[in-house]
């Protein structure tokens, strides 16, 4: 809608766009590989200092060895998920997210998990990726530290603006940053192993690792590796934009997701191994990436650009939920299970409604953690994994079902996939219970709860709107006796908008009340004299009101035995109500007219005709 | 509006009053001292202190002689200030506020002037007294001191809830702290004179007093001057209450006026008089009037009770402006340069709307000042002499004019009190103006012309809703053709709801035409397929809309050629509107109806019906 927005949005937001203009741009494997998947290259920046951030306590100087088995587990089961998601790419061209995959195969309820599971996990997304980039530019200048709230929530407004104004437009400038963080990782993880095997360079311990020496238990790797399960959050992105692939579009989206799954193994692993030679240590100011390549390149110009790559690539990770998270509210909005206004798209076509409960969501969580990476990632992974369990199972019930020529060996695939996700879901959900993932374990029932509550409600209106073969067959003339109409026209005091009103009344009945509600005799008194002086043969009826209640006489006089109007008829209330040019004007007069209106419109027989009178101040 | 507060509101303000049920207490000499002097008396708790702060860091030890000095001038202007206004009382029995005054013997500006200043001052007075109410607290219990803007938001916030509750039904009990304040005091200024000088003790040094030895230049005396007059604020209280006194209300509140003098000058110069022999040294952490009753009492019983009668008396001071603004802003906007919903009495007669306004205003100062009350007693005196001035100078030209009997005698005194006071205000403006004292002097200006434009605002309205005569002698009888009346009946849908709004249209008119805003080529066909199944002889207009923009399209039908309603004929727009039964189901409902309606109504010749349609959701 143009009219609610102040002028000023085509300045920030931009010029409308026409529902025609509305069209995405495809993407080859060169362009798709950076754009669908840099929430899923960007989690290494902060995944591998989750695992350490577990085990230095407890082992100090050993946990680098650990941290190195715990990656291995991880990138084993980045490449089952590869396989499992390769499947749901081919068995859903138009993209297969958890809650469609979900309530095609598993049914409504799970399907409703996924979509909460989803919902939670984009809003985190958002905040922790804002976050993380907030840390790289503080590791970088800790001047900015202080400030680091601050810094996060302007990110994550520039994020809501740049998608209300649709940046789509010139999306294939996102792909360079994705290509320069990979890169230039990548020569840091090559440069820093060059350095100290052969260069011979020893590397010095810049923070102090305590000196413990806990030994492992079951308990503390899985822990551990629970916490670095976040750098499997993104992957899902490839499978559920599909069509955002040039065709042949599935061949595309798989050669993306396989690609994806070799860099994130490289970048992960090289983080993981570089950590352990350069002994980094995580900290609440310098992150690990950033205590690495500090030492690596010595502070020069490369480790800012290494910072700047991290920062960008990090915003840009949080932008994908900005694509993801309104895109999914539209599609359960349509199924009825979200307010409808999320399927509404904004002037410039973006589903706004959706962007900017995401940016007020996610702001929110920035401001309750105090922008700290680590309480947040301690609820993310669980929602993560509970939607993929459900996508993999979903998958796997499909092929099941269908039993198809091969449907043994892609739902055995398929399969093990759920499996190996669901004891991750129950991996991360005992390790990290207590820190954060019960917040997760209320709300998702809640959120459910809720949604559940929408449908039944916009299935009721539905019901209760619908017209019958019965009310399609009305009259097709109604005889309506004039005489018999209800009107009553308040009065507080006699002026011209009143008349107005008065005036509109007498057009369509010859059965009209005049009712004044009396909160002040005096008053009351020359309103009455005014009113006799004028002389018109309607009657008035005045009603005194000791606790200066406006609305309350009006609604009982018209459900009263008093007034002669059937439970059958329509009462009529005719409001003069002035309008004032100057935006402030509002704020100087009572709103009477508003709140008499919000009353009745609670009852069922009843039409309120609202005459304006206009206030010129020109 | 009983409607439009949710029920809790009962628990906490209380059940509404009715309107006979206002009356207030009448106090006499005993009561009304206390109850109508809790502000002036309770400033000698903070003005001692302020002096010394100025001279202090200058002076160092020779400082406490100088504050006798100034602490004499303020007294001398005191017993200048009582004889101004016994004459005030005698010539306003209806109560003398500056503003009245000033507007009374100035004229309007001189009156808006006062009223301005009268404002900011009730508001500071809110935040300093809370703010001196939480240092009095922790002096006593030094680990609240970290949640002093805490403690003193909670002070406003019981202030406001007591007033709107209208705490005036017990009004004598407010009296009592007044009084224990002031025999405690006393009670101190005694024992400590008696202990130094009778009992032999020597004060110890509990703070540092710099080692500096400025000497006394006049432009610094003045500022310890300006600094200490914080201590005659909320003397014109008295002269403002006239009508709470029992007869004869004048003589009473003229007996109380004198001893009210008496009081603070017993009680401002006995505690500058014990500073200077027990060395009182200001700080952010301790009162000056905590310093000495903690070495005349060691710390004992009586130590925390002149903490928490001095605490009491401050919150009680501040509770007077509770009464003073909402009263002031009532009587502005009865004279129309304050919003008209200041006049409003609440449920439990107290002038709602101000009371909230002051507790807002004054809790904003208090954390933009952080709970210091230094910063906001810069501010503070200006405002208070602005407004003594004016009373002053509104009452010697009162005398001037009339020229009645003994003139001369009074113009003298309340000239005399004038030039004082105009000095006075001179002396602080210039030496506070760089510490704050600018900030009023843009403030009042701005109130002033906002006032003004406030006025202007109601002028208008009133005169262009002005019956003339010739309005009063409109037609008795209206002869209108029903076939002319254009009716336009938009729809989104086919369903009850909108039928119900199209009887409804039927019955006051043949001249209807549906319109319809297209916005979804589907959603279209669809609909007019329905339409042309129902098959009623009335045209629909179906317009597109790129931007999916609603009302816009149809305002431009309204106008357009295409649409044959002449510019003199009214547009009758019926709005079907359904109704939910939940609180939360509006937010599940695009409120397209609200938006079309705001638009509409800005348009001359308009009548809007809205129809609601009530969903049951039991």
């Amino acid at each position: 809608m143009k009219f609610e927005l102040p002028n000023f949005s085509n300045i920030l937001i931009g010029k409308s766009l026409k529902t025609e203009e509305l069209k995405s741009e495809k993407f080859n494997v060169l362009w798709g590989l950076p754009i669908m998947s840099s929430d899923a290259i960007s989690s290494v920046a902060y995944a591998g200092e989750e695992i350490l951030l577990i085990l230095i306590p407890v082992m100090g100087i050993m946990s680098y060895r650990y941290m190195l088995y715990a990656s291995l587990c991880i990138v084993f089961l980045l490449f089952m998920l590869t396989f499992s998601y390769r499947q749901t790419i081919d068995a859903y061209p138009g993209g297969g997210g958890s809650y469609i995959v979900a309530k095609d195969n598993l049914g409504t309820t799970a399907g409703l998990v996924a979509g909460a599971s989803l919902t939670i996990d984009y809003i985190l997304t958002v905040a922790v990726s804002a976050s993380a980039g907030t840390a790289a530019i503080t590791s970088a200048v800790p001047h900015l530290l202080e400030h680091k709230v601050g810094i996060t929530l302007l990110l994550i407004l520039v994020l809501v603006i740049g998608n209300l104004k649709g940046i789509r437009e010139s999306s294939k400038v996102f792909g360079i940053p994705t290509y320069l963080f990979i890169i230039s990782i990548l020569f840091m993880i090559i440069w820093g192993i060059i350095r100290v095997h052969f260069l011979g360079y020893i590397p010095k311990l810049a923070y102090k690792i305590p000196k413990v020496s806990g030994s492992i238990t079951l308990f503390l790797f899985l822990r551990a590796f629970a916490a670095g399960c976040t750098a499997l959050t993104g992957i899902e992105a490839v499978s559920n934009g599909v069509p955002n692939f040039k065709e042949p579009s599935q061949k595309h989206a798989k050669i993306v997701l396989t690609l994806l799954s070799f860099i994130v193994l490289l970048m992960f692993g090289g983080i993981s191994y570089l950590a352990t030679i350069y002994h980094a240590v995580p900290n609440s100011e310098v992150t690990v990436v950033a205590q690495i390549s500090g030492q690596i390149f010595n502070g020069n110009i490369i480790f800012y650009l290494i910072q700047i790559a991290t920062a960008i690539i990090l915003i840009m990770a949080g932008n994908t939920s900005f694509a993801g998270l309104p895109l999914l509210l539209a599609i359960m909005a349509k199924d009825g299970y979200a307010p409808r206004q999320f399927t509404k798209r904004g002037k410039r076509l973006g589903y706004s409604n959706g962007i900017i409960t995401l940016g007020i969501l996610s702001s929110m969580l920035v401001v309750i953690f105090k922008g700290d990476t680590h309480y947040l990632l301690a609820l993310y992974a669980v929602g993560v994994f509970i939607s993929f369990t459900l996508s993999q199972w979903g998958m796997f019930r499909r092929w099941t079902k269908s039993k198809k020529q091969g449907w043994r060996h892609k739902a055995f695939i398929n399969g093990l996939g759920a499996v190996l996700t669901f004891t991750t879901t129950i991996i991360i959900g005992i390790t990290r219970f207590k820190h954060g993932a019960w917040v997760v374990f209320i709300c998702i029932p809640l959120i459910v709860y809720v949604m559940g509550k929408i449908k039944i409600h916009y299935s009721e209106v539905a019901k209760q709107l619908k017209l019958s073969a019965e009310d399609l067959q009305m009259p097709k003339e109604i005889n309506f006796k004039r005489q018999k109409r209800y009107v009553i026209v308040p009065i507080d005091t006699l002026n011209k908008s009143f008349l107005k009103a008065l005036n509109y009344a007498r057009t369509i009945s010859d059965n009209i009340i005049i009712f004044h509600v009396s909160v002040d005799n005096e008053a009351t008194e020359k309103l009455l004299k005014k009113w006799h002086e004028y002389d018109v043969d309607i009657p008035i009826v005045v009603k005194k009101s000791p606790y200066r209640n406006i609305v309350g006489p009006l609604v009982k006089f018209i459900e009263s035995e008093e007034y002669a109007a059937g439970s059958k008829d329509t009462v009529t209330v005719v409001l003069p109500q002035f309008v004032v040019t100057k935006w402030w004007g509002n704020i100087l007069h009572n709103q009477t007219a508003v709140f008499i209106k919000t009353m009745l419109l609670r009852r069922r027989n009843i039409a309120i005709i609202t005459i304006p009178y206009i206030i010129d101040e020109d």
